[in-house]
């Protein structure tokens, strides 16, 4: 192999695909970057059997062929290398790949090539697969408001991931960790209406991964394909692939109460701000507790940690129904206000006992559920 | 004890304060944030015994008292307070404190203020102590030139403090940790040639903390105190104190060689980035040992880590006196680059195996030696 690429290219290929390295390899060939020249492209990838990634960028190839790099030390080079050209090429007598850029030269010991799980992308394999298209943007929004509310302990792993799910009429993505659950869904303009509706569970990680890369500046589309095991996302000059969580999602649908008897208004960031004072005395109590004294014009906010001592906020509201008191983990309430991005809220609730909403104002297509904690 | 503050000015207190409260407080009073508050002004203290800090801001003050409340909590606290004025109160009822901005109130356990280690300023202990006046931004860059080459583990204690020392005409701070050495001077205009020089040697992590309270955007002057055991320093409202390293600092003149065979003059920037690359090369080798081979116009810098690669750099410099292949410790080259502060440096040297120095280029008051490795 023997070519010469643009260093900016080939750092943006070496960072987009370094988060699929195997961090830990049981397998030493996994902590490699494998590298594919052809046709003036070169091809870089890496997988660590549950997340997969490729990157493609153009390149003056003047001899195919294909090499595996320790994906630690590439990287931490390539970020380093100095001017706009760096030269690869491997050698004739040994092991070793001939990295130049301005006056550096590095020789680095390679990985057997022949040995590396190259990538099948999904849409080579079979012209029949299911297949759907959603821009970045917003993927990347149905992503980042749901994922937090995953559940983090691995004991029962369907949680660990968020349901990416198409209905006749939207696209939605779900998470839940049994106590909270949030649900954002977008409108899809050309919708499918074939059979084939997407109903498949993400792993969170991967999930947090695509929507590092999903960073277009302007829209672009991302191709979905999925089979029964795998899915795959693939946009402009990348590829990712995962494999899917097994197991039978709940039907988060009954989880959400169909009426309230109690909506609250309330502006987003003096409640955050309110909310997250109050927590610092919740801090080292059961479960980061706090009550929420919703009344007609004011929601008084309190917590009680008998170490430290008591808060006491108000934050003005517009109550329509019932004034109830009710408490919550402070942290399921802070989550859902960082990622709801708009300046008003509706929090609505029905009794201490059953589960309450929080809504932006104006958007139907987000709705975030939390149970309450029983106090005596 | 009650009254008003400003909070921007609690706040900036209370971070002042906040590195002085021990972490791991074997005696909980030591926990605490100390407060006093009498004739309009809010005095708080934390102390560990190794590094204690005072600071005062104004306060309109109604009852005149101390308190001491927990120093994580209160910090954090104060941080997130809404609005422009914070109101102190001791209850009379209990052993509270009510804070209160806003639409929030806290009422914060407190501890018992007469436990706390109240400080004695030196300067006001002691009317014949020694004393001497830096300006802020000159002690700062004393610190930050030199802290860097002090030893982080414990086996000889001296090693883990700075040397700071007054002669007839200059001050002077001075850090190693037998391997390498760094001397900042800086020439004192008003130097007092009294009998009373200093020459005392304080901990790194309390010089460190001093260095980032020295933040004023005029020069101020820094009023040094000292005695047998104990350092102070008082500047705007900040009064800091610390212990000293007791034993005997080496005679650091006798590890400057007073002249060298070979003086090569570099470009700062292009130097530290072909080092750092190299240095990727060596990261797992013995020592992060690298090799520099200085000719009359080129530096060629190379490392050899048999598991990783092999890394080969030039660096254009013009060399004066002697050719010599040289093997250093790539950290403790990358230090000084980082810290050297000119475009340029000289690096001169005398032979493979003895000490060599890096110096800014037009700078005399500033010096770098260091020891070579062995390699075979």
């Amino acid at each position: 192999m023997k070519l010469t690429c643009a260093r900016e290219l080939l750092n943006h290929a070496v960072q987009t695909v370094q988060k699929a390295v195997a961090a830990k390899a049981t397998l030493p060939i996994l902590s490699g970057i494998y590298m594919s020249a052809k046709d003036n492209k070169l091809e870089l990838q890496a997988t660590d059997y549950e997340i997969g990634i490729k990157c493609a960028i153009d390149a003056q190839v003047d001899i195919p062929g294909q090499i595996v790099l320790s994906g630690r030390y590439f990287q931490e080079l390539v970020k380093r290398l100095p001017g706009e050209l760096v030269g690869i090429a491997s050698s004739t007598e040994d092991r070793t790949i001939k990295i130049t850029a301005g006056n550096s030269q590095f020789n680095l010991l390679s990985l057997p090539a022949e040995e590396f799980p190259v990538l099948k992308p999904l849409f080579e394999k079979n012209t029949t697969i299911n297949t759907l298209a959603i821009k970045d943007n917003v993927l990347r929004d149905l992503i980042k408001r749901t994922i937090f509310a995953c559940a983090t302990e691995e004991s029962r792993p369907i949680f660990t991931g968020a349901l990416l799910e198409s209905t006749d009429k939207d696209v939605r993505m779900v998470a839940t960790n049994t106590h909270r659950l949030a649900l954002k869904k977008s409108i899809l303009e050309n919708m499918n209406n074939d059979e084939n509706k997407l109903k498949i569970v993400i792993p969170s990680k991967v999930l947090n991964e695509l929507a590092r890369l999903l960073t277009s500046e302007l829209p672009v589309d991302v191709h979905i394909c999925w089979e029964k095991n795998k899915v795959a996302f693939s946009f402009e000059d990348v590829y990712l692939e995962s494999r899917l969580i097994e197991g039978q999602y709940p039907d988060y649908n009954r989880v959400i109460p169909p009426q309230f008897g109690t909506t609250a208004t309330i502006n987003t960031a003096l409640f955050m701000d309110a909310v997250e004072r109050v927590s610092l005395m919740a801090k080292d109590g059961e479960y980061n507790v706090i009550k929420f004294q919703f009344n007609s014009d004011e929601v008084i906010i309190t917590s009680n940690n008998p170490d430290v001592g008591k808060a006491y906020e108000t934050v003005p509201v517009i109550t329509e129904g019932t004034e109830i008191a009710i408490a919550f983990n402070a942290k399921y309430i802070t989550d859902i206000l960082k990622n709801i991005g708009t300046p008003e809220l509706h929090f609505s609730l029905n009794t201490p006992l059953s589960p309450a909403s929080i809504k932006p104002v104006n958007d139907e297509n987000y709705i975030y559920i939390i149970t309450p904690v029983r106090t005596s």
